[in-house]
């Protein structure tokens, strides 16, 4: 199988598929030419986000072909909702070591589920033989003025978090020290197919006052909130929603898991106290859990606190190192 | 040197260093967040494409970082070029072996080098440790109606190239035989910093029926316009504009480079046999040579003729084969 029948059978026919009766006015242009071709909705900005996706660094060598094809797909789609944007597009740049039908079937039916789920179209891309790279760029829609993001913060904003944390910190470790998961098939889950928090990300344009997703770990996500909007943030360690299937493990721990482990993919974000209600409402509606664990203050670092409203220890605090790709 | 200080130190730092003085209301958002924003100018849309860049596929190891930087960003200009689109931003996606500030420094030059020179600025990105691989998404402006598709050529048309062909592929193949270029610096500088063709694109809009750029080699990319357009096209080989430095190699072995080669990055168009004098006096003002080198016929296939207006051999033809990544 060649370059362009590789293209056309995986991705250029599937494209459209699952797509029937949508409008897409606004991609006059899909793949099969130089360019794509997007028009912008009007008074809307295009939000554009792109992720590498590594074989051995962003998921596991054997990991099933169709969680690597959901899951590079879902990472940036939960960049496009951490800004509050609505998923338009998506281009796909693929390098594979060979032809692998098997792989390329199972891959292209989880980057379309959620494609189609999302209503986000493949309008481009690449493929070309290399070590497996899967890189995405995705494109959304959100009014500059609305987008959420990560210099907004201000003191007196109540910090919130969604869903719960730790779980595929737990499934990652576990995996390297080559324990089975049994008691935790749900961070097993969510490590493979996280949720992107798009409708949140959308409802919360009118509710927060900046955000961001959580990819490398709490800590170091909620340092990028704290420099970019020249604040201090204070983070209640009891109030984490540490995920239910970790509640076995010692306190210190689960909130190390929940503050430095990373993939969760959930949205934290910061708002006045006075939406406290709202976002409960909101929480409510979405059925996604939303949780208050602290709060933002003049300053420019980031505090955690623990069930004595103590500081916790910077020496442990350390511990609780974010991901970074180069260290 | 972390992921985050060699993201602001080699890029973001340097996104806006010669860009001083440029209007980029376009851009509300750059580098720093969960995604860019990026407006689209009235009544155009946004042209997008995206390219992998792999060490041993696309450039030999070895290859001078400014160089890999300079290209990887100059094969997707050509995209916008083959569009007819204006460049106005590009997204990095960067896997690294492991952090050489050398290697950054160089690439980093390299890249913005040609970003500066088209206006086209950096505003988003990843980076992430892997065997190295560079993928770029580039941005554009183009009235969606005046775009230069693959599909639009006319039986009736010229079938026009820009520039030289050949040197690249002559380089590629002297480089596989381990045999030093002292006879062809410039296919040496051309396979290493072709100049993406955006004036020529621009200018197309105007008088071009289609278009598309060299990078797989002319007969595989012919067949693109013949497939799309539901024409045949017609070669003249004798009209080829084979780069000088390949004139003391046999005429079929011209041909094959020229046809077959990839790496060109020119641009081949179709356009009506009234606008040949709009198109010479276009070659003059942009000092690239723009040659008439065959016709689009009614048909589905791609004919390739020699000097005395016979048909090439097929068997020839057959061995004039363009570059795909997985045959």
């Amino acid at each position: 199988m060649g370059e362009f029948d590789l293209i056309q059978q995986y991705f250029a026919d599937r494209a459209l598929l699952g797509m029937s009766g949508k409008d897409f006015s606004r991609i006059p242009l899909g793949i099969g030419d130089d360019c794509a071709l997007i028009n912008a909705e009007p008074h809307n900005s295009l939000a554009i986000s792109t992720d590498m996706f590594i074989e051995g660094r962003h998921f596991f060598a054997g990991t099933d072909a169709y969680d690597i094809g959901y899951k590079s797909l879902a990472v940036n789609l939960s960049d496009l909702a951490a800004m509050g944007a609505k998923p338009t597009a998506f281009t796909l740049a693929l390098a594979l070591p060979k032809v692998d039908e098997s792989f390329l079937q199972g891959f292209s039916d989880g980057l379309f589920t959620l494609a189609n789920q999302f209503n986000c179209r493949l309008v481009g891309g690449d493929t070309t033989r290399g070590p497996l790279n899967i890189c995405i760029t995705v494109f959304g829609d959100v009014p500059a003025a609305l987008a959420l993001r990560r210099n907004g913060a201000k003191p007196g904003d109540d910090l919130w978090v969604s869903g719960e944390l730790g779980a595929p910190a737990f499934a990652v470790r576990e995996r390297y020290a080559n324990r089975p998961l049994t008691a935790d098939t749900d961070g097993q889950k969510k490590l493979l197919r996280p949720t992107p928090r798009i409708e949140l990300g959308l409802a919360l344009r009118s509710l927060a006052h900046s955000a961001l997703d959580l990819s490398d770990g709490l800590q170091g996500d909620l340092r990028h909130i704290c420099k970019l909007s020249a604040v201090a943030v204070e983070v209640d360690c009891s109030l984490l929603p540490v995920a239910s299937s970790l509640q076995h493990l010692p306190e210190l721990e689960q909130w190390q898991l929940a503050v430095g482990g990373g993939d969760d993919y959930e949205l934290a974000f910061t708002a006045v106290p006075s939406n406290r209600a709202a976002i409960q409402q909101l929480s409510i509606e979405l059925g996604v859990s939303l949780t208050r664990i602290g709060r933002v203050v003049e300053g420019d670092d980031l505090r955690f606190f623990d069930r004595q409203a103590q500081p916790v220890c910077p020496k442990i605090v350390a511990q609780w190192c974010s991901f970074d790709h180069f260290n």
